[in-house]
């Protein structure tokens, strides 16, 4: 399992390197080796042997507490093998070696806005992912089976319940408080270099040290962890403070992989429980904490500072308020915390008919824009900032971003929590003081790694399931008094 | 093969990310990585099929001429499975593991100029290459086996007999021309970030381009290949113009690697084909192209608005006469041509003590001194500058050193080919025109790949084996004629 554990960090770093540093002309190389560490790995990892050592220890296994580590071992990587053992190994690799080239044509696509050309690659996406589901008894839905990759256990209608019920108070509220005043000073100019050592300010008061972290530039802004002490985040600097946010919220996931208990490095368990987990926690130093005002007490001396020619004569409770200006834009990573749930419903349903054939992809960005427009209310001018803004069907990733709206919504439970056990926590961050935030997120969630699924880590830190009250509450809270005052 | 070859250019990029990139905190699992990668790419290579396949090919690659792509293969493949055969994997893991471990060690024992804290990763690289060498039949000298791992075929007596040649030239060559005057603007002010554009002004010529290279940072400049379209450079930026030379050094192997015929990508043969062959062509750009007057008469305007301040009132003549000033020095990639072959000659027999345990690793840091005294002719005043300096032993590259100064002997063999090839070559380097000279290798080398050993390529270029006297008598002639100016 080490092994297999190695190979997973050589393919993030294959992965890693591809998207911020590699030469172009190295894609189709990286590809094929991609390809072939997948298909390593995924040997090695649905090996008889493993299936008949997991038999074995099953009396073990049950004599031990639940939330040991080793039980913890056990029930995983059971459940791991017998997602993984029923797909080919060819299938394991094909997908690995798409993914690589469909990153490749669509960072290309992206850049030159057409749809047409990166077309080919999420019809190949769409056919691989096909064969994969093919390879499991039926679901209710197939689309439960790709979510359950980045959600173990969560089903489609258990989502859909959820997003049905954010979709009811979501959108009155965006059309309450929406507006298209932008506020000047946001056009900067916000030099890059500055951003960059204002962020690391930020990163470096969150957890963030030089012993253990990267941030690199990126297309596409994302974490990955090659070890507990080697975790990379990426940012990008495009318009306005986009990178600022985007550095924070790339930290929230690289805090979580870094607080991960040693003991449970070079095993399945070492790594962040599921992407809905991570995103409550990349969510959470984003905007929970990053938006806040407590945080804007601390950090806004430091940011005027920093660009003195933008925000020179402005006061901080001024832009407090733009940075939390609701507004219905285009791009998913830079949209506020209210429109960002229609921005996640609008790829969840369209996934799901894509994958079900009643969307054929060629006519994707029509009904990208049409769908667009009627639950962000607003034209998307062309696709590079329509249905080409994301990573992800290039990659495979389908049935990722579900976990992004959830994400958020959990990290309200979480962060409700929080608040009970630091009724402080207000008076530590306008200190500048993350320390104690820090210390109980990774005392109660990061350290556990991949032992508890998200359900079982609600239960044993809320005593519920997924529930969006606590988020609709932030939310109404919040931006109800944005618009008031 | 291609796997297996896809797994080398992998542990290529943990390497190459570890030496660039890598927080200081992820040494621990990178070197569990490297081991396990190492590990599996040994056993599917030395797999006993492989052995049938080429039993069962060689009635095949009989009926084929030498030189193709398949007999050459097919050679090759076997010459590298009879020499990874006998080593068990774990020794092959472990010594992937210890070279990760031991780099991460030097890097800090060279910052710190403590050669206590290298001595034991000294003591286990030797440790490891004994094991190594009990795997195969004894050799006449142990050392043999060492060198045949970066030259293949060649032994210990052949190189002791070039190196003797050498020195009985270059000692007194050395007393002749060597002094401790040094021009003053070569004391700079070099801005890092100028001295970095001017680098690439001379790579692009030379035919580094940005979508198949890179040149970063690392503490030892070197240079790898993740594929022939995928070449990383790198350089350091110490005293004086060090980064533009080892820039253009890095760049000579990347031209090779870049070089390499498409068809052989992703196979044994898809690389250089021997150190010496890899050094001549990075010694060949650095020195004989990159410290030749020609290359100057055109560079010198650039260099020269580049570094207003150091150059402003400088002669291409008293730069060119600085760049080429014979010193007794310490650091061997920063030294002259004329001395750099008596670097070689001290590590290639302090390699050869230490490995016959005549000398201990506890006594190196004062033979290196004494010996480096002698060959030298100046005292060393620390070990960062002295036995420190190289990350060779570290990363168990115990063999490597005497490929170094071959190849600056192989350089003026196939130099004297180019010449004869390209008559008006020096006017077309005053034109800062390289493609022809490229094309000229490319053709005749580097697409190549490792169809050819050393003494293959060299009897099929210049009809002889290896021979130090174009090398000697470009010496004389280059560092005669410069003390007599």
């Amino acid at each position: 399992l080490a092994e297999v554990e190695d190979l997973s960090r050589v393919i993030y770093l294959l992965d890693w390197d591809q998207q911020v540093l590699m030469p172009r002309g190295g894609g189709t190389v990286r590809a094929e080796q991609l390809a072939t560490v997948q298909k390593l790995a995924h040997e090695l990892f649905i090996d008889d042997e493993i299936g008949r050592l997991l038999d074995e220890l099953r009396p073990y296994e049950e004599s031990l507490p639940f939330e040991s580590d080793d039980a913890s071992l056990i029930r995983v990587t059971r459940r791991d093998w017998e997602k993984q053992r029923p797909v080919p190994t060819d299938l394991s690799a094909e997908m690995a070696k798409a993914g690589s080239e469909g990153m490749a044509a669509w960072a290309a696509a992206r850049e030159a806005g057409d749809f047409g050309a990166f077309r080919p690659w999420l019809d190949r996406t769409l056919e691989l992912k096909h064969r994969y589901i093919a390879c499991f008894e039926p679901a209710e839905e197939s689309y439960d089976i790709l979510l359950d990759d980045y959600e173990p256990g969560l089903t489609t209608t258990e989502v859909r319940a959820v997003f049905d019920r954010l979709r009811e108070v979501i959108v009155p509220l965006v059309d309450a408080v929406a507006t298209d005043e932008a506020a000047r000073f946001m056009a900067g100019p916000f030099p890059s270099q500055a951003q960059r050592a204002l962020s690391l300010e930020a990163l470096k008061a969150f957890g963030f040290d030089e012993e253990s972290f990267r941030l690199d530039l990126s297309v596409h802004p994302f974490c990955t962890s090659l070890g507990i002490d080697d975790v990379r985040l990426t940012t990008r600097f495009e318009e306005g403070l986009e990178s600022l946010f985007s550095s924070m919220h790339e930290c929230g996931h690289g805090l979580y992989e870094h607080g991960v208990a040693p003991a449970l490095e070079r095993t399945p368990l070492g790594t962040g429980a599921s992407m809905s987990l991570h995103e409550s926690q990349s969510r959470l130093w984003e905007n929970v904490i990053g938006r806040s005002l407590p945080f804007w007490r601390w950090f806004w001396p430091m940011t005027q500072a920093a660009f003195p020619e933008a925000l020179g004569g402005v006061t901080l409770e001024e832009f407090h308020r733009a940075i939390n200006r609701v507004r219905r834009s285009y791009i998913r990573v830079a949209s506020d915390e209210v429109t960002y749930g229609l921005h996640i419903i609008l790829r969840f349903e369209l996934e799901q008919e894509l994958l079900s054939g009643r969307l054929a992809t060629g006519d994707l960005p029509e009904a990208w824009n049409a769908r667009f427009e009627e639950l962000i209310g607003t034209p998307v001018p062309d696709d590079r900032v329509g249905c080409l803004q994301d990573i992800h069907w290039s990659g495979g990733a389908l049935g990722y971003f579900p976990s992004y709206q959830l994400g958020n919504v959990v990290s309200l439970q979480i962060w409700e929590k929080v608040r009970e056990a630091l009724p402080d926590v207000d008076e530590q961050i306008e200190r500048g003081s993350f320390g104690d935030v820090h210390e109980w997120l990774r005392e109660n969630l990061y350290r556990h790694g991949r032992k508890f699924t998200t359900a079982e880590t609600l239960e044993r830190l809320v005593g519920t399931g997924i529930d969006p009250e606590p988020y609709l509450r932030y939310l109404q809270a919040k931006f109800g008094s944005t618009v008031a005052a």
